[in-house]
Formats: C-alpha cells, structure tokens, sequence
C-alpha cells in the first residue's frame, strides 16, 4: 500500500511517501516560512526527486487536527484536493497521535505537548504494549485520548498514573519549567530527531488506522480542530447567532 | 549548536540541519538513484528552502560507516568538502549507532541489520537507559559495539542476552525467515517512519559525540569501511602486494 502523507498542523511541514515497510521519501521543514509557501513545492520535489506517479497512490493520510487552524486548513485542503483528483480515501490521523507514533516502542509513557495558546496545551498519553505473539509489533495504546487541557491537570494526570514519561513537541519549551515544578514521576524530553511532526509518522500510523477501517472519502474529510476557533468563540461570547459571513 | 548531518551509507540517501533541540530540515530519499544524483542536490534544497547561510554551522554530522563503499565515499566525500570549505569540525558518526538512535528510549534491545552480503550482516546491539537525575536523558548503551557478523551468531547472541529485541535496517527483509527460526526471545520490527537511515538521528547523535570530544578536521576524516573491499580482499587472496593501481 502506497500512502501520501501530510502534516502542517504546527511549525512543521511535512511530506512523505510511504510504501508498506518502507518510507520512500520524506521532506520536513520547521522554517518561518508559512506552509502554504512550503507544502506544494515539498511535495512536488518528492514527486520530482522519486520519479511518483500520483495515480500510483492508494491513500492520502493526513494530520488531521487538532494544531493551528490556518495549518490544518491547509494541509486538509491539499488532501482533499488531491484525493478528490486522485480518486482515493483519505485517512485522517489524529495529530498527537502521530506525534506520539515518533517515539515507537518507548519504554515509558509517550506524552506530546503542542502549544494552544491560552494556557492550554494540546496533548494526550500513550503507551506502546507488545502484541500477543513472539513477533507481534508494539500496539500504541491511548492512556488519554489528545485534548486541549491545562499543563496543571497534565502533570497531575501523570502523576497518578506513575510512570516515567518522555515528552515532545513545541509545548516542551514553554512548559519546561512548570512541568518541573508538577511533576513527581521520572521524565525526560526526546531529542531533535524525535520530538516533532513527521509525515512519515502519519503515514505509518495512517496505515495501522486504515487496517481497522479509519478511513474517507477526499469529500467527507475535514479537520477536527478540538477548539472553536477564536471568531467563533468570540461570538459565542457576545451570544452573536447572526448570519454566516 | 548548527550541525549539518548526512547518511549515505545505504540505500537511503538523507540530509539534516539540525540546531540544537530542533530539526530545522530533513530529507531522505530511498529510491533507486545513486547518491552522487541525490546527495548535493538534496543539500541544496534545503539551503535553499530553510534560507540556510552554510557559514552559520558549527559541524557536520557524517554517518561514517559501515555500509555501501562507494555510499560512504560520497558521504564523507561531501562532508570533507565542505568542511575544510568551511573550516569546521566533522562529527564521524557509527552508522549503525545511528540507525539504533531511531528507536530513542525503545523499552527493548535494539538490533539495526545491513545486508553486509557474502552472508554477513552490519549490526551492533543497543540499550536505552535513563540517566540518573529526575529529568536526565537516555542514554544509548552499547552491548555490542557495531560488526560484521553472520546472522546466526547475531541471533546467538541476543538468545544469550534474553531480551525482547526490535530489529530495523535494510538486513530485516534478508533475513526474517532466518530470524524467525534462530530466535528465542520475543521481537518485532519498527515500522516504516523508523527504520531506516535518517541524517537527523546521525545529528542529533552526533552532537551527544560532539559533547564527548568525538571530532576531527575534515583533512583528516576517513569513513570506517569495517571490512576489506572486494579488491582488497581479493588482492590479499591472491597474495598480490603489487603496486597499487
């Protein structure tokens, strides 16, 4: 199976190509550059430098939320456009899961943290169990499923599971300091190889979601941002029900 | 700290720039051009899409053998030009180490396997371990220090060890069928995001290297090849210590 992959859901942008066991290209940029600047020429120097025919492709999987309304736009949108053209399913990926999936077969819990903005993080908790089996794979099981919550409720939610915890993603160096301060278990933080979006994570954890069915079309598909965005909660607040603009 | 880092030692051909905790750009390519095609116009990509002044970095990362001959060449090739260029340190990086860092804080053994041909494997054996210290990093321990070996004294040896072990590398598809007979402990492969070279694993290994004083001048880097060439193993067979042609 041959799955186009996409994240832009934070600073990150990414491309990959991968083909059942093997990735066959991946491009990540984490430059001030906006994605709609990046994503195409990306994945348009993949296609180029691997010699891919689109039609070749069986699915397009894509971080699918929650990250920054503008990145998940974009990155839906250039799924969509493409799966609608190609004639071929969409696999959304839950962001964090994805950002977990860096850390494979971890000894300890696999926490990420994005930063939301608003004194919330987007997270999750993860652990990776060995199959049944002597040569089953790792399943990544969801200890909490991703969330926007505050860093406090984070920390203490470890700190009752009690086990050591690696973290990742952009939130680290915001919260650095404050998880220090909460935390009472063993923890540490991934290094720069591991610690942020990868397409090819989408893609490999695209696949194992595909097996059990999660799965689209390119028309169905939209982002699961998590949050209402700011216009929408602003006007929520002013109890504002008026017109679409 | 700025490190360029580059991996072609196998089939997959891959460029970072990685600045201290953060991978500003990654691209890896495993497809069925020569590096000499792949590895300079790669490079030049990024440069050119993260705005990258080559003055500003501090080293280069070079995953610095075993693997395919003619593949190290061009990497350490690549990587001594533009040090001395530049005039800066190069990180000569184990290949093998770096496969093994794609499974940073793996619960397991990890086990990367090359097809090394004649009936050899490049592999080493590697555990993570977490420093001392509440918040310390893991540690990469090596069990046994990257080789040439045949799969079953490998296989031998991590029945020895009794421990789960997860395997990478392109030596997985050789050699699953062996390995599946041979072994009597439990294990699993990595998936397609982790199981392959990557230049950000050889970079942000290299600078835990770099911190240990593990560095040279670019005049005086030279891969580690591990292994006689075919003409020289062959010139040794035949007894010929002739001039070298």
């Amino acid at each position: 199976m041959k799955i186009l992959a996409l994240d832009s859901s934070g600073l990150v942008a990414s491309a990959a190509v991968v083909e059942d066991d093997i990735t066959i290209a991946e491009y990540t940029i984490n430059h001030k550059k906006t994605h709609s600047q990046t994503l195409l020429p990306m994945l348009d120097e993949l296609r180029r430098m691997t010699e891919l025919d689109l039609h070749t492709l069986d699915a397009i999987a894509v971080a699918a939320g929650p990250g920054s309304f503008t990145g998940l736009r974009i990155g839906s949108a250039t799924a969509k456009g493409l799966g609608l053209a190609l004639d071929i399913p969409i696999i959304p990926v839950p962001t964090v899961d994805a950002l977990a999936f860096n850390l494979y077969g971890s000894g300890g819990l696999v926490c990420p943290i994005m930063d939301a903005r608003r004194n919330q993080v987007y997270t999750g908790l993860y652990a990776f169990h060995k199959g049944a089996g002597q040569d089953a794979r790792y399943d990544m099981c969801t200890m909490e499923k991703q969330c926007a919550v505050d860093i406090a409720w984070l920390a203490g939610r470890i700190n009752e599971l009690d086990r050591e915890t690696v973290f990742l993603g952009d939130g680290v160096s915001v919260y650095r300091d404050q998880l220090a301060e909460l935390l009472r278990v063993r923890y540490s933080f991934a290094p720069a190889c591991c610690n942020r979006q990868r397409a090819a994570c989408v893609a490999a954890l695209g696949a194992v979601l595909y097996e059990k069915g999660i799965a689209g079309t390119a028309a169905e598909h939209v982002p699961d941002y998590l949050r209402l965005s700011q216009a929408e909660r602003e006007r929520a607040e002013k109890g504002d029900q008026g017109i679409d603009r």
